[in-house]
């Protein structure tokens, strides 16, 4: 059947199931969701059982909207919201998006502008007319959140015109003959970098992820003849924001890539704000960039966000639901299920399986698994680190003996992910008297990172999401983190003599401004150097951590000699991965067992001894392919 | 560089090494062929050293052609030939294509025209001024040869076209990045049936055959993205003849694919042959075609023909060789040597690893071999046959037992391959007196497929290359074998009262004339059904096999029922493919030994128990890969 007949039929059967006073006066698809818009919106907005008999009659996601000729004017509807939300609400601001009779309020505590069982949002959408939404309006400004909210609504008309394009492409009809489902490996296998899997059906083709190399800037495999042309790709879905799993995608859209990306709200943010830092570093270096900001801009403007949970069809014969993945915020395990019950498979990107100090453990329970692809970064049998519970405590001694020496701590970290640990360790340690209160510095994009974190509570563990929402104590918002914000600063800091703890970039002191401090603190055995991270064979990272005494370098065109006089330790424990142990107790508590395990996101040896101890163990079969291989699901 | 400046080059180098007094008047680029025109040919004819030269210092080949406004009136110089040539040659015909100045002649006995040494043919040469070449026309007159070389001749002008775009694509500049050699597995793995290979490399992409499943009609898996569109294939490859290896191809040039057929030239006749019939027998059975005549033209006018050993380029990375499988007349390994030395993949198509009565065994040395795609029809543990000495013994005395019982002899057959076998056995047992003389019935293609084996005697083996070239001794024009060429021809012989053979297809008693043969002598205890030729599950060739007495049959329209009367016997030992032995043995004689072997063409069971016995008895690394599954070899 052909895309106008199917929504024909679609709208009739809108019209059958709808009551006749919420006088619909059109009826719109935008990618998977069916948007129904009424000259009655107020009869609408108590009604909270409409949209979900409609949702399961339809096999759809249904979405109800004011029709735009019945709204009142902005300036009108702001002051009428406004006076009708409290004052503890802590109002941003209010955005209107006229095609959509969208206004949505960003809020500090959004649970105050929903008001008691959602009663005073659903006042304010009657009295106003307009479709309110209420989102959190990061507690810490964060640029990214509100450049990207802002790009996007720039660009509505050009991504209204996108959802439709998808919602027709939804429909399309299904090809003759067999069906079966393959997955290519285009990067990220036997090797940790560059990941992107292609998944394709008779009907349909996805990539999963679309990283960047960090140490070689090598890009997945996209010269080969499957994945060509890019606009044939139904869909891209990202895991997470790290770069080796989304560096390489906004050059899609250089490239002539049209169609959306699936990801979770803070995977977009987040991946928004590495691309751009990621094409500022590069400038700075002189380097040959993959894509620019415009790019990234294009790439925001196509992102579909999808909540853990939330199941949505991004081809014909697919449907995409994200689940919690452990490793990073809104980091996804990708489960798709294909044809008719034709075939499951989870791409996992990156998991941790254990509670830390940010995330929950890795979603384990499927409604259906027949495949399932995992990483295996730590997944050599010797691979074991220690507990959270062991890493924090031995954090907490390394920072009383430097507290004790007088001196500076110098932690170079990642942005994402890894610094937020720590300095949720930090803050509860110096809460809870157990280490001396000092200043702790956040340089770099950390402070962003963090304020993203902040932005998205909800996709945090129900410990620390409990700690935000109802005591009122998040501990990012703790009064001992300071922003480093100009280089004045970053000087005042270095030539202190105050005691204090910096947390800085780059992970592996490749660069940035974890540099100045090492720097000026080097050669003072009062100091101290922390490393927290995975410290990559030939970075200056690991030959610093090894023990080497003096170190040439590059500084502001000079070369300086430096005698390490620091100490440095390491304190294992702090990994976004599953160590070993964890990667074979995620397998054994898997419900469904799949029937195939693909290994990948790992060292070539990591790779194949994960793959023979699952098989041996558990009998599942396992496959540990090399880059530019296809093996066959089904 | 660009393709342009790149022949520019090439005429520079070609005008720096040939002499001035050729008069080089033009230098074109046909495929991977470097033709020079000049105004002087005669000076040239006598010239064998110029080409050669020209070739190893361009490292190309080379074709040396006379300038066409120098050639004198075809009329004349057919006269001028004719007069020139002694009758033992038998001339066939001459053919004159005034685009390439070339005179072909074809005779039954080409040694005659090219005289001691090539003297005459040189002769010849100088007098004419043509291009003069001399090809051999078969002894028993086959339509199909001189169909194909009219039509080739008619589509001149097309060709012309095509052999440029064909010369230009291999010249096109390599891509950037990584290199890498691919085998994507489209049809033919672990089946028998519809084989294709895609061979993608950073810069080319080749199919390697593109067969029909002949049970079921089912083709290869043209719907995964990496083989569409069908315009970006460099070349197409196709090992033989058979109908699962070539049965699809004419439906590419349905589909858009408007590139170069490699194969040997009885590969390309025998299946224009085999194709053709096809469609007749479609039409016959209403069934849906996958193509018509028209494509079939197409696919021979796009054909490029190699002789065994015979290395050219085929991509801008590719070299290909064909060598001898064993297994059918002009079958071949596809030897492709990648990037430079970066490495070399051989594709056995299906291969006979014995001397057969009519071919030598395949070919088992390679300059370089790091990976080998081979069949596995044969490949079970117990798929042990008896030696062609032993089922040649073993049909004397069948049919020496049918003889004396007075009646009839029918012995089901493929066309191609398994016929031409049976006749040799026959005929060498009623000369040499073993059996009585009786006549030889040919039915079906058989007659015109002979036709075709003697036209490339130079593709039989030594043995019977000596018989047919030096004693004049072809045992395919014995005065035994009858065509039998109408339908009241066959009325006579089913019911004549003569003792006599009858060779009939289909093989697997499908249908076509064997079934009237059939029809008429079953129910008599005198006459012999031989089975030479593997009988699949569920043919009634099969049902009959094993003994079956009654049968219910259409005949007409009407149904007729059988009582089986007629002695039903096997003879194994003609199979065209290797046994478990041979290929066990095949695999031990190669030189050099591959890295790496991919096992297809065979049910499930037997991909995977050979799979597992080339690991175990020579410790060399095997995959049995699923359809639509991607290897990387490099």
């Amino acid at each position: 059947m052909n895309p106008d007949r199917i929504f024909e039929n679609l709208r009739e059967e809108v019209e059958k199931l709808i009551p006749k006073e919420m006088n619909v006066s059109a009826i719109a698809f935008e990618g998977s969701v069916v948007v129904i818009y009424t000259t009655e919106y107020d009869k609408f907005s108590g009604n909270d059982e409409l949209p979900r008999t409609l949702a399961q009659n339809l096999r759809r996601r249904v979405d109800i909207r004011p029709d735009p000729t019945t709204l009142e004017d902005t300036e009108t509807v702001r002051e009428k919201i406004l006076s009708m939300i409290p004052g503890s609400a802590e109002v941003f601001d209010v955005n209107f998006i006229e095609e959509t009779g969208e206004a949505i309020i960003e809020a500090i505590n959004p649970n105050e502008v929903l008001g008691k069982e959602g009663q005073l949002l659903s006042d304010i959408k009657k009295e106003s007319g307009w479709n309110v939404k209420v989102i959190r309006a990061p507690p810490i400004p964060s640029k990214t959140v509100s450049d990207v909210r802002g790009y996007i609504r720039t660009y509505q008309d050009d991504r209204h015109k996108m959802l439709k394009s998808v919602a027709r492409n939804l429909v399309r009809p299904a090809m003759l003959g067999d069906q079966w489902v393959r997955i290519t490996t285009m990067g990220g296998f036997r090797q940790v970098g560059r990941s992107a899997s292609l998944l394709t059906t008779r009907d349909s083709k996805i990539l999963i992820d679309c990283g960047l190399d960090p140490s070689s800037d090598a890009t997945p495999y996209f010269g080969i003849p499957e994945v060509q042309p890019l606009e044939k790709i139904d869909a891209v879905v990202v895991t997470h924001a790290h770069m080796d799993h989304c560096g390489t995608l906004p050059a899609l859209y250089k490239y002539g890539y049209e169609g959306p990306v699936y990801c979770t709200p803070p995977t977009r943010d987040l991946m928004a704000l590495l691309q751009l830092d990621n094409i500022k570093l590069g400038f700075g270096e002189a380097k040959k960039q993959q894509y620019e900001a415009q790019h990234v801009r294009k790439e925001i403007m196509h992102t579909i966000t999808l909540k853990y949970n939330e199941t949505t069809d991004i081809a014909p014969d697919v449907r995409l639901t994200f689940h919690n993945a452990g490793h990073i915020l809104g980091s996804a395990i990708a489960h798709f299920h294909i044809g008719d019950g034709l075939h499951n498979v989870a791409f996992s990107g990156d998991t941790k399986y254990e509670k830390t100090w940010l995330f929950n453990p890795a979603n384990n329970r499927f409604p259906r698994l027949e495949t399932l692809v995992i990483e295996s970064t730590y997944g050599g049998h010797n691979d074991v680190q220690p507990s959270r519970v062991d890493a924090s405590e031995e954090m907490k001694e390394i920072l009383k003996q430097a507290a004790e020496l007088g001196g500076k701590v110098l932690i170079p970290v990642f942005a994402v992910g890894r610094s937020q640990e720590v300095m949720l360790v930090i803050e509860e340690l110096m809460r809870t008297g157990k280490i001396p209160q000092m200043n702790v510095y956040l340089d770099g994009m950390i402070w962003e990172a963090t304020a993203i974190h902040t932005a998205y509570p909800e996709y945090l563990n129900s410990q620390l999401r409990t700690q935000i929402f109802q005591q009122n104590e998040n501990p990012f918002l703790s009064p001992i983190f300071k922003r480093v914000e100009t280089s004045i600063m970053r000087e005042e800091i270095c030539h202190s003599p105050d005691s204090c703890i910096v947390l800085a970039t780059s992970g592996m002191m490749a660069g940035g401004p974890v540099m100045e401090y090492f720097k000026e603190w080097a050669d003072d055995a009062k100091n101290t150097l922390i490393f927290v991270g995975y410290q990559s064979e030939g970075s200056l990272g690991r030959t610093i951590q090894r023990g080497r005494q003096d170190i040439t370098l590059n500084s502001k065109g000079k070369q300086i000699d430096l005698d390490i006089k620091m100490n440095r330790v390491t304190v294992d424990g702090f990994s976004g991965h599953s160590d070993r142990k964890q990667l074979m107790k995620y397998i054994q508590s898997l419900e469904p067992k799949p029937s195939k395990i693909i290994i990948g996101h790992g060292e070539d040896r990591k790779c194949t001894d994960l793959a023979s101890s699952i098989y041996k163990k558990f009998n599942i079969e396992t496959k540990a392919p090399l880059n530019l291989e296809t093996i066959r699901l089904r």
